[in-house]
């Protein structure tokens, strides 16, 4: 038996899209005005989806406040109001929220959570969502 | 060939978290506010997912009427502005979301529907949902 | 020269409509399912606004964390994850979501606050919201 | 390495459901007041979800503008301030939002993406959602 | 002592955009693709704000029931799954927003309800809302 | 007689809260973590509300493609995709949403629209607005 927990998070972040393998003129081309040098910024909407069984004495999957002191510690302490072209996990990555979706499905698979990662997805803006659940196709 | 429908419906209801198997202090470190002796409540969004193939005729996957009267008789007449934790359902249970969830689906396995059942799931707060699809994984 | 700020909040709170002026069966007419007596449950998305001059040397209105600190230790330590039936503020008054946003102004107006109080606005659900400006007209 | 894309398009159309195989008053019992001579009218949202592996050169899944210039030119363009019970697409087919989301994923299918088309999902209201994923089940 | 409610309600509607006292280039000119013979159509969310004070004996500003049975009755009977433009109430006034809006409110002027009507105000999509308060500014 | 339009744009942008005339020490204190150095970022939703009589001819109060072309050239083009710590606009203003706001409406305020100015309304997130109506209250 297993009960899936969709968990929202917000965090603002700026960035700048600009890959080094590509010419400047490649760069614009691809990224338009996420290219512009100085950066711009979002507000991200993180939604983390677990999944297990409800522990019968409790009645839950698991106690939200451990899972908020993990995602406040591991991804908002990390991430929110940064700049994140500026971050040790983009210095060889452009930060694309395609990335950033995939960086915090991989911190977040390397750590105890207190039940199992399904997926990770990323709302930029209320017209654009990215979802990255590892080898599985995400089930929410 | 198969296609999905969700329907989403809301309901108002108090509820208090507390576990009859665990001592006073297990339940207040469990549920923190939650276990306020006098409860709280929830405007719950409920929506229930349900598949199969379009009727040629009608163009239709089923009767939308016939889905709402099914949903109000079973779910909403029963959990709709009342306290949970003093309902049948939630006697020996304790009416965490992950539960109502789980009953939910319970209710509407048992009984004909117009269309396949896929999952129910549950929004408590807008930052908060869990969902429920039997032996399946979710599908939405 | 006057800007206005709106920030939002959420708590959670039981409730059962009840007035002790009218007959059992007034109370039925007049409540419908909001006067079963076991309470129900609502999620309350509370709106403050505040109005004044941007500082000049700060470009704000008022420190939000400040306004943050007094909502908190005012209001939602005071009715979230409370029955509002049981609270002292609503010994003698119906605990509606009209009486509730007069009470949260009440309380307001008579405490130092970062920035002009100009008025309160409560959603009991998506469809519904109360407001209250004192003798002024509500502005947002 | 896969990862999802879920992008967000609106378009509004008049429509009026009647099936030609059909009584009159079979269509009047059928579809209510959506069976009305004279039509009615939607926004529509669109969703249209796309997976495939990221660039390693840009960190994208795909174009993004890429991607809307072919929505606009193959659904928006079609649909967009249409009455859809007069279009070739519904000619013999009644124009309800699972047919149009089973015709919106045909047009789809048949051209090129700049990503694998996952599933074609549309809300007619808040309350009201209609996805269509071919043979595969939804994934999202 | 005045609070305000306001409630929310939605219908669907479809309409065309043409002017009779326009040429037919004008039309074009003015509508764009509003102007479509066929007409498209619009989930509308209609906003009716009302304001007084508090009955002591209840609590409330007004029974919300009586409140929702004059809506059903005047405005959403009236013009839910219609064609506007066929409307009596449109037949020599344009069917946009701007006068839809006037129109509910010179209907809900006209009759007594529950509570003084404050303002009308309609979303015809999430990105345009119109309001009409009489002589008044809207208050909400 | 007078309607009001809002209209809802988006643009994503950069900044960092630092103001010159405080000691780097203030400037924490003040601004917490949207003083780090390196910027952060939101998704801006502006409300533009324009007010005036419904133009016989048309029924619309102004054109929409002529506002959004004004709104585009005058703001968009400026903020969408900026760090606006960077910009002419904000060199010797700290760039809060609140002086975010009064900027917009003295650009608004200085050219010609399709109808009165009534409002500028700024969301920095769901939770956070900011309103600037000149010498007037705001009317919405």
């Amino acid at each position: 038996m297993k009960v899936y927990l969709t968990r929202r998070y917000l965090f603002s972040a700026a960035h700048r899209l600009h890959a080094a393998m590509l010419s400047e003129q490649s760069n614009r081309d691809t990224y338009g005005k996420c290219n512009n040098p100085h950066g711009h910024g979002h507000n991200y909407f993180l939604e983390v989806t677990l999944s297990g069984p409800i522990a019968p004495a409790t009645g839950m999957l698991c106690d939200l406040a451990d899972l908020d002191a993990i995602i406040r510690r591991e991804i908002l302490d990390r991430f929110d109001h940064q700049n994140l072209s500026l971050l040790p996990e983009f210095a060889s990555l452009v930060p694309t929220t395609e990335n950033l979706t995939l960086s915090i499905h991989q911190i977040l698979s390397r750590i105890a959570l207190p039940a199992h990662l399904e997926s990770i997805r990323i709302e930029e803006t209320g017209n654009n969502s990215f979802e990255y659940a590892g080898d599985l196709a995400p089930r929410r």
